[in-house]
Parts: C-alpha cells; sequence; structure tokens
C-alpha cells in the first residue's frame, strides 16, 4: 500500500527550539523521517515524502508541494488509487507492528488519533474522503468521512499516538524509543529527569 | 484474574484543582473508578478497590490501606496468587477490549506504561515481582522484573497509556470517551478548546 509521509523541510519541529537550535531541529526532524521511512517499508508499505521543498532521499519517492498541509495531501489523494495511508514524518517510536495493526484495521477510513486532537494517520479506502489537518482533525475526519457515507475505525496505538512535537514528548522516545531516534537525543545530551510528577527531559 | 485497583479516596487529582473544587475533583474520581471497575467486569476480571479511606462499592470488593500507594500495592502482591493485574483508577478512556488485549500479551510481566513514565496497568505473573511507583515506573518495573530473571513486555494502547491527571489529559476524554466520564465532563461544562497547537480545553 502506498503511504503520504508530509515533511516539513524549511523550519521543522519549532516547538524543539527551547532544547534546539535550527540546523539541530532540522537533523532531528530528517531521523524521525528516516525512521518511519524506515518503519513504512518494514511493513510493507511504498512510502512517498511530501515534503515543503525539495530533499534528497535515497529511501523514498519525493513530492514537493509547498501548499499547506491539507492542500498538499489533497492533491496526492486526487492521483492516487485506494486504499492508501498519510502517516506523519515525526511518530518517533513507531514500529512495523504498530503498522500492521493500523493496516489490518477494517473500516472505510482508519483514524490513529495523535495525542491532542491530531491524526497521526489515516487509512483511507473510500475515494471520495478528503483530509483537513486543521482544528480537531481526528473528528473533523471522523465526520468528514460520515458525510460521505463511510465508515470509520480508530486503532488504538500509543507508538501511533505519540507524534513528537514538544520536550515532554522526547519522554516517550528515551523510554518507548530505539534505534537512530533515541540514539540522535543520547547522542545530543538528552535525559530524562524526575523528580517528582510526570517525567521531563533535560540537555546536558 | 484478579485485579488491584489503587484509588485515592482523599484528596484526589490536584492537578484538575484549576478545573474543579475538591467535591467535584472527588466525584470526578468516583466515575472514573466507575469506569475502571466496569471495564474490568467486561473483561473478565475481578476487581478489588484498594482504597486509601474506606468506601462504599457494591461493584467490587474493597481493602483500606492508607499507606503509600506502592506499599499497598505490594502487601496485596504478597496475598494474592498469580497472574493478576494492577489497574490505575483514572484510566478515563480504558475499554474492555484494551483490556482483553492486555491480558491476551504474552510475558512474565506485561507493562502498560503511562504517557510520561508511568505505569498504567501491570499484568503480573511472577511472584517475586515488587511495584515502586516512585519515579519512572514503567522503566523500574522492567528492570526489577530482569532482576528476578522474568521477562517482560510491553502493551502498545492509547487507551491504556492515558491516565486523567491535568486538564490536558481531558481533551482525550472529550474526543475518545464515551459513557459516565464523558457525561459527566460536558454536565461539568468542560468542552474542547482549538485555537492552533494542540487542542485544550475549557469551562464554561
Amino acid at each position: 500500500m502506498r503511504a503520504i509521509v508530509p515533511f516539513d523541510a524549511r523550519d521543522p519541529k519549532t516547538r524543539l527550539s527551547v532544547l534546539f537550535d535550527a540546523d539541530e531541529r532540522r537533523a532531528f526532524a530528517d531521523v524521525m523521517l528516516d525512521h518511519v521511512v524506515e518503519a513504512l517499508h518494514a511493513a510493507g508499505f511504498e512510502p512517498t515524502v511530501l515534503a515543503t521543498a525539495p530533499v534528497d532521499r535515497s529511501d523514498a519517492t519525493v513530492r514537493v508541494d509547498d501548499r499547506s498541509l491539507s492542500a498538499a495531501v489533497n492533491s496526492v489523494l486526487d492521483d492516487w488509487e485506494r486504499p492508501c495511508a498519510i502517516v506523519m514524518a515525526d511518530l518517533g517510536i513507531l514500529t512495523p507492528n504498530a503498522l500492521d495493526r493500523f493496516r489490518a484495521t477494517s473500516g472505510d477510513v482508519v483514524v490513529a488519533p495523535g495525542r491532542g486532537g491530531g491524526t497521526n494517520a489515516l487509512l483511507v479506502r473510500e475515494p471520495d474522503v478528503r483530509v483537513d489537518y486543521h482544528g480537531v482533525s481526528c473528528r473533523d475526519h471522523r465526520a468528514a468521512a460520515r458525510a460521505v457515507g463511510a465508515s470509520t475505525t480508530t486503532v488504538d496505538s500509543m507508538r501511533l499516538a505519540t507524534d513528537i512535537d514538544e520536550p515532554s514528548d522526547l519522554v516517550e522516545v528515551l523510554l518507548h524509543g530505539s534505534g537512530r531516534v533515541h540514539e540522535w537525543l543520547r547522542t545530543h545530551g538528552v535525559t530524562l529527569r524526575a523528580d517528582g510528577g510526570r517525567v521531563t527531559v533535560e540537555r546536558s
């Protein structure tokens, strides 16, 4: 199955600015994209990176579109056969197993919600469904599917639900991640900090 | 399988004080406990509420122990046969399906991590394992299991990973919850607020 992986190639992960400068944020975004593309291949998907600016990749097709996220994804949906998937590029603890469960979930539209109302992955088996990532997108995608008579299901996965936007999200990578994303954080001095309440991270 | 459900019967959910007064927080904690006990019954578990003070429940055995969480749970583990489970009382979007997957996961110790390093549910098939909820407990529980030669596995569930501590956690209940916890929030005027970035809640 083909999968769109939207990627901000210009100024990614701005909410991590408290920990990383612009070059580091771009490097970290690249490492997460590597990880997501690798997991997609391992789970039998054919990824296309949908980037806001040209990127050089040997492991995936690249399509450049500098419009808004929703417009760019919908343009791909206009061109592609169903079923296909849209998977965010910042799923730092994604595994092939989680993607296997995602693909095995029945329904015309399968939503993998992100924490806080986002849509971290969407599997579209219905031709008429389009995306809108603005606002409470997991709710809006369910409503959009219903509006064209499509059934929706939700996949229950912490790994799919964890997109890496804020410093607190890095806790999940340090605890549940492996491979290159985890290694990148370690190399850049990011460690867990536990002093009561929820665990946070700090950089040395 | 028997399941321990630890419950703070005195001053629960203090991090929700910005939204709810003490009586409301106690009522909301009760509603979440109702929900968790109901889901456990539906999934074939036999719940025992392990409360810090006497509580009146017709749907579960009650055991009162006002010691620390870890000491109280370990005292039950001293008394009970294996396998048994420990499931937190504030899993506001828990479903019987998520519990079914939890129980079906192999391993001497099955960890359902909470967001931010906690342990939201633990399935213990090994007699020598004890709990310690202080600090980064999901990591510590894996290490404790390894220390006694027990295998550990992790269950990948957003529903098990979502404990309700902070206002932002209520977003998940409003989006993915159903039944009485969702209804309680609606009745008390809690709604989603989306104005860019992650979605939050507000109370009217």
